[in-house]
C-alpha cells in the first residue's frame, strides 16, 4: 500500500524483526479534552528505533504485538479539545513524545521522566509517531516559533535528550566538558554545553570523519584516543587541551567501556560524570577512582520539566544550530530504505517525511 | 624503649611490611601562631592504618620512609601558639588529622578533602598521631564538651567519615537509606543516618555476628544476602522492608562488588548512592541500570566543612552513640598487638591509649 | 436543621461576614476515575477559615457566593473510582484539600503548590470540607497508619504546612533554629525542626502562656521579646542561646513585622530565612542587612510535593506529636461556636467533628 | 607632592571628609612565602570610595586613620614569595582586593566572602590599593591573558561583582531577567546574565542616557519605569517583554525602594530575586507578595569562590565585554579630581593611572 489520498492514518509498523509494513490505520481519537490532533510533518530515525527494528527488544521491553516505529518527530495541528488554550488549528508544533501520567510520586516531585506509567511513543506497548496523525496532550506540544522549520521542529528531541544530559551535568559557564561519542547526541551535547557557557568542549570518537565534523561544529577541539590504557588517554586530553587537575564535566554518550573509562579519569577531584549512551547492561569500571576524587555520576533518561521548551528557545535564539545535523530527508514510503541507511551509518540525521493531509 | 619518663615524644613507627618500632623523637614545634601542642590521649586503629601496616602502601600512596602511624585520636591540650584564641591549655580535643592548603581551588571552594596539598597524618610522607605529642592547628581540634569521654573523642574521626558519606547522600527525613557493611564505618553510616531523620536504616553484611550487633544500634533492620544474584537480593531487600518501588539511599561501606550490586539495584528510579568503602580499583559495575534508573552516584572522602563539629554535636545531644562501638583498649607499648587484633578481625573498634605527660 | 439521618451532604457554609448556615447538599460525584468519595470524620480550625468569617475575604480572594468552609480534614473512604488502586472503602486518610492542574509548568516542575490553577479548598470559590462527604483524587489523600486516629489526620494539614516551612528553610542536623510565633503552625515548625535534627529550637512569642507550652513541646528553649530595637533582641537571643555569630535558621510564622525584624538581625552571615506566616502586605523591612550578611530568604506557600507523606511518617513515627495541640472538639452542629472561640484565642488547636454515615 | 622618580610607595589617602592627600609611604614588605608584590597600574573608582570621601563612613565603617582609597586594581608583579609557585615577576595580574583569613567557619566553607575576619582593601581600618605598590597573596591574583589589557583588568573587580550577584540569582539559560539600575554594577550584570545564557534580558533605569548606552549593551530591551505604583510597573514590564506569568529572576543593581518592589512583583511564582545594589538599610517591602508567590532571594555580597576567575574568563572568551564601560582615564595626580568627576555621574567608570616604577 501506499500513502494516497485516501489513507486514514498510514502508519509505519513494526510486526517483528527485520519485518515492518506500512497498515492505513484509523485516525485517532482525542482521548480528552486536552489533547490536540497532529498531522506529522517530520520525523527523526532514532538508535533506539534502529535497534527496535534489528532485535525486536531493548532489554526489558520487548516489542510483542505490531507497534508502529518513530518518536522524534514535528507537525501541524488539525484538532483541538475543548480544554485546549494555548494551541489552534495550522499551530507547528515540536512533539515531546511521553505521556507522563500526573499522579505518580515522579511525576509530582518533578520528575515525570521518571513516571512509572510513562506512555512513551515507540516504547512497546505504545505505538509511536511514524504515522499520518498523533494524539498528544497541549501540554506535551511545543510551539515553533516562525524562525524554526518543521525539519528543526523534529530535532527538538534530539536535542532535549541533550539538554537534559547537560542539565544532569549541571555544566556552568567557564567550565571544561569532555564529551564522549560525536553521534547526534553526542554532538548536540557539545552545542548544549557551549550554550551553556562551557569554555572548554571537546569531543571524543574514535571514527576521524566524525571529529571532522565536530571540529566544525559547537566544539573548542576533539580528541582521537590511542590504544592505549583510559589513564593514558585521559593524561593526553588533560595536557593537550590545558585541563590542569582535570576537566570539570564529562558526557558519555557512546556507551562504550573505554569511554566510561577516560571520562572517569579525566576527571578533577569533585567533577561531574553523567552517563547518557546506552550500551552494555554491565561494564567494568574504575570505582575507586570515582570514590577517592569524591566524583558525582547521574545518569541521564530521556527528558522532563522544561527540557523540551528550552531546546526550542536554544534554536530560536540561535545557540544552538541542528539543521547542520540534517543529512537527509526521505518520502514516507522509503521509511525502510531510511532504516537502512541509519544502521549502515550514513549521514547524521535522517528525517522520514509525513504524509499530508 | 617503654614509655619511661624521660621520653620526649615516644612515637609508634613503621620501617616496612609488619616492621614497627617505637622511637623516642624530639616533641614537634608550633609551625605558626594558630598551632596547638597536643599530647595524645587516644588513637582508635582503622584499616587504612593495617593496610599500610601489612602492605607497605594502599594505592600510589607508598611508604619510603618510616612514619608514625595513627590518626583517629584525642588528646589534651599542652601548648598554644600566641594567635590562638578559643583554645586554651587543658582543653580535651578531638583531633582532625589531615591539615589543608587553605589556598587551593578545592580549599576556596568549600571541599578541603579533596585539597591538591592535603597533609595527611599516617599518609606518606606525613606521621600519624601514634605519638606523645602532635600539633596541628587551633581550627582542626573540637573541644570535646564536659560529657564526652577522651576515649568518644578518638571516634570522632570514624564519626566525621560517616557523617560525610551520609550528607553526601543527601539523606533527609522520612527516606529509606541501605548500608551495606556492618564494621564501624558502617554502623556509623546507620547511626547518622537515623540521626538525620531516614526512617528506614537497612543494615546489610554477610558476618551474622555483625548483624546481630547491628540489630541493636540504630537500624530498623538487617539483611544478609543469600547466594543469588544481586537483582534477586535486591528485591527481597524491598520485599521484606516494604521499600515499595526501592530505596532513597544506599551507601556501600564494605568496598564489595556484590555490595555495589545490590546497592544500585535496590534503589527506586531518582535514588542516590554513596560509595564510602574501599576496595578493588575496579569492579564489575551494573551501569545501564544507574543510567536508566537516573540515580544519582557520589563518592566521599574522608571528612570536610562542618563535619568533625557535627560529629561532636550528635554525639553531645545524644544522638549517636559511639562508646558501644569502644570494644577495647590497650596500653600504648601494646599498639602492635593491637594491630594484630584488629587484623584478626576481633572487636569492633580498639583504642590505642597515649602517654600521659 | 440538624444532621439528622436524612442529611445528604450537610454543609457548614460561609455566605457573608459573620453569616454562616448550615445546609444540605448533594453528594458530590466522582469527577474521574482516579477520585474518591470521603466521609469527613474530623477537621480543624484554621486562621484563615475564621478570616474569611470574619472578614470575607483575604487578600484577592473574595467570597462571592456561598462557600463551604473547612480544610483541615481526615476521613474515611465511602466509594472509589474504578482507577483507584491504593485506597479501598474503608481506608481512613488525610485529606490534602488543594487539587492541582497537573499541566501547567509549576505542576510539572515539582512545584504544584504554586499551580496556576489551583483548586483549593474553602479557598473562592471553591467550597471547603466542612460537609458530610468530600471527593479528592486518589493521590491527595494518605492513608493514615493504625496507630494514627482520625483526629491526628485532620492535622496533618496543618503539619504539612510546617513540614514545607522546614522544608524551605533547608534545616539540617546540627542548626541551630528560632521561630517566631508559638501558634499552631509555629509550634509544629518547632516539632519539625527537631525532627530535621536542628541541635537548638528556639520558640519567641509576645504571650507568656503559648511560651510556656513550647517550652514543653518541641524547643530547647523559649524567648519572650523585650519592647526594645529588633537588634538588641536579636542580641538577647544570640547570647541566651549561645548563638555565636547568629542562627542558622529563622522563620517567621507570626506574620509580625518586629519579629521580621529580630528575625532577619538574629541570623548569622549566610543564613536562611523564611516567611511562613500571613500578615500586612507590606512592611518596613531591614533589607540591607539581609543584603549583607548575604541571606537567602523564601517564602513558604501551602504545602507540595511529599509534604503530607512526611508529615505522616513523622507523627506515625513518633519524632512529632501533633494530639498535644488538639485543646477541643466540637459537634459539627456547633461549628459556628467553635469559629467564635478561635477568634478569641481559645486552645491551640479545635477540631469540628464530622457527621457520621 | 607629585610622582617623581623618588618616590618610595605614593599613596592616595583619605583624612576626613572631603580632605585627601598624596603621601609617600614605605613600600610594603611581603608578609609570607605565599605573598607577591604588585607595582599597582589601574585603579577604577567604586561607588564606596565615593562614599567615604563624601561621608567618612559606610555604614558601621567609619575612618578612624588616615586610610588608602581604592580597590579596583590591575598591576604588574615585581617581586614573589618563596613558596609562589603561579606567579613570576613581570606578570600582569588582576588584584583580587579582599583577604580573607582562611580559617573561619564561612571560610572553610567556601564562603570565604563571608568571613569573619575580612581584610578588605579601602575599607577601615584596611589601606587601598591607590598606591604605587601594594601587596597581595598569590591566590587573589588572576593572570591577565594577552589579549587583555591592564584597563580591562581594573574591570575585573566590578565584574566580579556582577558574576557574583548573578550566580546568587543561579541564572541558567533560557531565563528571563530583569535588571533594576544601569550603572556599571547593573550593566556588568546584564553582560554577565547574557553570557549565563539568559534569553531575555531587560535593564530598568530612570536615566534616559543610561537606557541608550543599555540598549546597545547585552540586553534584549530597555525600560523606564512610570511614576505609578510598582504593581502598575512590573505589570507594564510583563506585557512589554512577553513574560508571561513573570520574570525568572529580578536583579537590583539600584538600591531604590520602587525598584525592589517592582522586581517583587515583575517576578514568576516561584521566581529568584538578588539584592545587589547598596541603599537604605531599611524600606517597605511587600513581603506578603514575595511569601505568596514563595520567591526566593539572595543578598550578594562582594565576591568569592571562582567569581575573579570567571570573570577574567568571560573577558578573554569575548562572551563580556568591559573596555565599552571605560570611559576615561586619569593620571594618579589628578585622582581627586576624578572623584569629583565620578560624584557628579559623570561617564561610566573612570580609571586612575598607577605610577610606573
Amino acid at each position: 500500500m501506499t500513502s494516497s489520498e485516501t489513507a486514514q492514518n498510514l502508519s509505519f509498523v513494526l510486526e517483528g524483526i527485520h519485518k515492518v509494513k506500512f497498515e492505513d490505520r484509523p485516525i485517532p481519537a482525542l482521548r480528552n479534552p486536552h489533547d490536540v490532533l497532529i498531522n506529522v510533518k517530520y520525523t527523526g530515525i532514532c538508535g533506539s528505533d534502529v535497534h527496535y527494528w534489528e532485535h525486536g527488544s531493548i532489554g526489558q521491553f520487548i516489542v510483542k504485538d505490531p507497534m508502529v516505529l518513530g518518536h522524534e518527530s514535528a507537525g501541524v495541528i488539525t484538532q483541538v479539545g475543548s480544554a485546549v488554550k494555548t494551541l489552534k488549528v495550522g499551530d507547528r508544533v515540536a512533539m515531546e513524545p511521553g505521556i507522563s501520567c500526573r499522579r505518580c510520586e515522579p511525576c509530582k516531585a518533578g520528575k515525570y521522566n521518571l513516571c512509572e506509567n510513562m506512555a512513551f511513543a515507540a516504547t512497546p506497548p505504545y505505538d509511536g509517531t511514524l504515522a499520518k496523525y498523533y494524539v498528544l496532550p497541549e501540554d506535551f506540544c511545543y510551539k515553533l516559533p516562525e524562525t524554526l522549520s518543521l525539519q528543526e521542529g523534529a530535532l527538538m528531541e534530539p536535542l532535549s535528550v541533550a539538554v537534559h544530559i547537560v542539565r544532569q551535568a549541571r555544566v556552568t559557564p567557564g567550565q571544561s566538558v569532555v564529551v564522549f561519542g560525536a553521534g547526534p547526541v553526542g554532538l548536540l551535547c557539545c552545542a548544549v554545553a557551549t550554550a551553556f557557557g562551557a569554555s572548554k568542549v571537546i569531543a571524543v570518537d574514535i571514527q576521524e570523519p566524525r571529529l571532522e565534523f565536530a571540529k566544525e561544529y559547537a566544539t573548542t577541539s576533539t580528541f582521537m584516543p590511542s590504544k592505549v590504557a583510559a589513564t593514558e588517554n585521559a593524561e593526553r586530553l588533560r595536557q593537550e587541551n590545558g585541563l590542569g587537575a582535570g576537566a570539570d564535566v564529562a558526557i558519555d554518550a557512546s556507551g562504550a567501556e573505554p569511554s566510561v573509562h577516560t571520562g572517569i579519569h579525566v576527571l578533577r577531584n569533585g567533577g561531574t560524570y553523567v552517563q547518557g549512551g546506552m550500551g552494555r547492561s554491565e561494564i567494568q569500571f574504575p570505582i575507586m577512582a570515582a570514590c577517592s576524587k569524591e566524583l558525582t555520576l547521574r545518569g541521564s533518561f530521556r527528558y522532563g520539566s522544561g527540557d523540551y521548551k528550552l531546546a526550542v528557545e536554544l534554536v530560536s535564539t540561535g545557540k544552538v544550530d541542528v539543521k547542520k545535523l540534517i543529512t537527509g530527508t526521505v518520502k514516507f514510503e522509503e521509511a525502510e530504505h531510511a532504516f537502512k541507511e541509519v544502521k549502515a551509518g550514513k549521514g547524521i540525521k535522517t528525517l522520514i517525511a509525513g504524509i499530508d493531509e
